[in-house]
């Protein structure tokens, strides 16, 4: 039986008839059953529902062959800030929910309507933003997963599904894919669209996808953004690499440095890496991109903190304080943003893409979901970014890196990401 | 013979013969020498020297009676960022010193034309910022005297000394003096000229006093200031002292919530006390202060770095990274202090001082200075800020409080404090 964790080859092995839409969904349930204990990566599952669907899947495979989409049978998890027909949205918060969400958000429909099997919801953070929700780490239970996108990645990176949908509006993808071992894609901002997700920045959240590699995730983007072409990996013959420190690397665990700088030497023994530094003047784009999200989460939350404040954990309220205090930045921190974009031409003149390190070190304790500093830049920025897996920190946990291109340039960042995760660390 | 705390009974006693100033002279040199192997107040003393000053105090004295200043025969510790002449400025750092200082500080020379005794350097955290010295807490080893003015500030609280200059950036009079029981005024921002202080930032550097009681800080003041008719405690029938939380209240322990709150309601029993609040507009002020600190730090030590950067510590480095951070952010940062100090006659209409928290608790340990938290936004908005001593936290250390009044109302801040002095926690 083909292994259920990669996108394509479950594709590949329904459509074959090596294997049905419902035996997929089966196993997948199984895996879940199993780790869900200790993993608690859903907020809502309805098992009938999940294989009810695999079977429609199948009917429609027997029925007509060639209309089956994209993601004909694959599992696909959704974060609990998003809506999905007939389940809770619970958006990770003590809110009690009233009723199910009677559509499916964009991307939702968008994955059903190429066949994807929406297994359930996932556990997010409250609000996806900072307060941990009770997902541990696959690789060691005492761990974050990282958060907010925690059981979507949590979930992966178990091996109980292949795909789940995340958002990031700091590190909320890259940072739980870097914890748990698995790939996880934000793309340039503004190329998936968002109706029906519950909204924290404006400006910054994005849509995006974990899964366990890179062909997969491609596949999954391709579907969900309005532009198809734009997610289909690039030939990257000749790919030009700047390994970028960024001006944080010294906030990093020494030991996670020294795991990335090893894997970088590695990678450049096959690919073409050089060394590139961040323009002087991109300092700072850290600082903007805190105030902007502070200020624009206080603004989206502003109706629910005046309906339900005492239900809100006092991690939320902090961020919705940060955001009133620092309301007196908020045009600075876009202007000195738009002078990041400006200069990005400048970062990008030598090499096609980046890679960057997406972590501080191996996964936390599950107190807190760790820390989203190294992704704050390239997500204000709005650039691709995924998370590549394949480097272990010394307690042999995951510690990922991430891939960056130009905004737009999805494609080669997902053809170099593909690259990458070939060589890196091996 | 009379309590050696006391600015005005020294000066007294002095006077009237009494004591001599030698002998008060070396009953601080005593008590220092008892103290010291704990308190570790003192980067630079010199008992010789001190005791050749009070000598020739009491030579003036005998020669010309009507000769003795304001402070005449006051033994005064002066922070190791101040030029004494003679004695070397360490400013808390790791950085070799390189010879003495030729020349007095201004401040320092106008205290020793009034007749003060200048006992020594005090330790300071490093460049008046966040890296601790070896100064105990006089009330309790384990923790911290708080910072920067720390030596200071335990000087005068173990009762060694009456009087000691400090400066304030963000809360490094008011700070340290409320974990030290004691009084600590930061007077209206540009009314005490620095010339020969190592400056730490531009704009918000002040230099002000710590003392046993606000008569004794209040003498100083009018000493060290240009102005010295500012410095004279006002008549204070019928004050309308305003209690503010302010914004950050909600940082604070809830014990010391309690302590504060305690207090004041026990200040209202004899005064007119109302609650005020802030305008919302305010918001932000502490964030704003931070970001013209660390930006003005940074312009200030860029050539102590360049030099000896491998001598400084993390925390410093933190700061004047920070500081390049949060560069494009320090014009708008002006801008919303310039809002904050037009919004004061609004916050003042009602009522003549404020009277605010100071510190979050009680001091913490050792190794930290605490947060300057809740002094960051008066020395921003420049007003005087005086740290009053009186309540204590459960565990019997002190918790000070502070009295603002508008800039350039430092008399009537002083009036005011020394009248809740009398009366608080009491």
């Amino acid at each position: 039986m083909t292994d259920p964790r990669h996108v394509t080859e479950i594709v590949a092995a329904i459509r074959s008839r090596q294997v049905t839409a419902e035996q997929v969904a089966r196993r997948c349930l199984d895996a879940i059953a199993e780790l869900e204990p200790t993993l608690q990566a859903w907020a809502h599952l309805d098992e009938e529902a999940v294989l009810e669907q695999a079977r429609e899947r199948d009917r429609q495979q027997a029925e007509d062959p060639a209309s089956v989409g994209l993601l004909h049978g694959v599992p696909v998890g959704v974060k609990d800030i998003i809506d999905v027909a007939g389940m809770p949205t619970g958006n990770g918060a003590d809110i009690p929910v009233d009723g199910f969400a009677t559509t499916d958000a964009v991307v939702v429909a968008r994955l059903r309507a190429e066949g994807a099997v929406i297994v359930g919801k996932t556990v997010t953070t409250e609000f996806a933003l900072f307060r941990p929700g009770a997902t541990t780490n696959p690789h060691d239970a005492s761990r974050t997963p990282g958060g907010s996108s925690s059981g979507s990645a949590a979930a992966v990176g178990a091996g109980t599904i292949p795909l789940a949908i995340g958002t990031q509006t700091a590190g909320s993808i890259v940072r739980p894919a870097s914890f748990c071992g698995i790939v996880g894609a934000k793309p340039t901002v503004g190329s998936v669209v968002r109706d029906g997700v519950t909204m924290c920045s404006s400006t910054l959240d994005t849509i995006g996808l974990l899964g366990s590699d890179v062909p997969g995730v491609a596949a999954g983007l391709s579907v969900m953004a309005s532009d198809p072409e734009s997610f289909t990996p690039a030939a990257v013959d000749g790919l030009r690499i700047g390994f970028c420190r960024t001006f944080e690397w010294g906030e990093m665990d020494r030991s996670a440095q020294e795991v990335v700088e090893t894997g970088v030497r590695g990678l450049a023994d096959h690919l073409d890496v050089v060394e590139v530094d961040l323009p002087m003047m991109m300092r700072g784009i850290v600082q903007a991109q805190q105030v902007i999200m502070n200020v624009e989460c206080a603004d989206e939350l502003a109706d629910v903190r005046e309906e339900h404040e005492a239900l809100l954990s006092p991690k939320l309220l902090q961020v919705l304080d940060a955001g009133e205090a620092w309301r007196w930045a908020y045009g600075p921190a876009t202007d000195h943003a738009a002078l990041g974009r400006a200069l990005l031409d400048q970062l990008f003149a030598e090499v096609d893409v980046i890679i960057a390190p997406a972590v501080l070190g191996e996964p936390p304790l599950a107190d807190s979901t760790g820390d989203p500093l190294l992704c704050r830049m390239w997500t204000l920025l709005g650039t691709p970014a995924i998370a590549v897996p394949g480097l272990t920190g010394p307690s042999g946990l995951p510690v990922g890196v991430q891939v960056i291109a130009p905004p737009g340039r999805d494609a080669i960042a997902l053809g170099a990401a593909e690259l990458i995760a070939d060589h890196l660390g091996i």
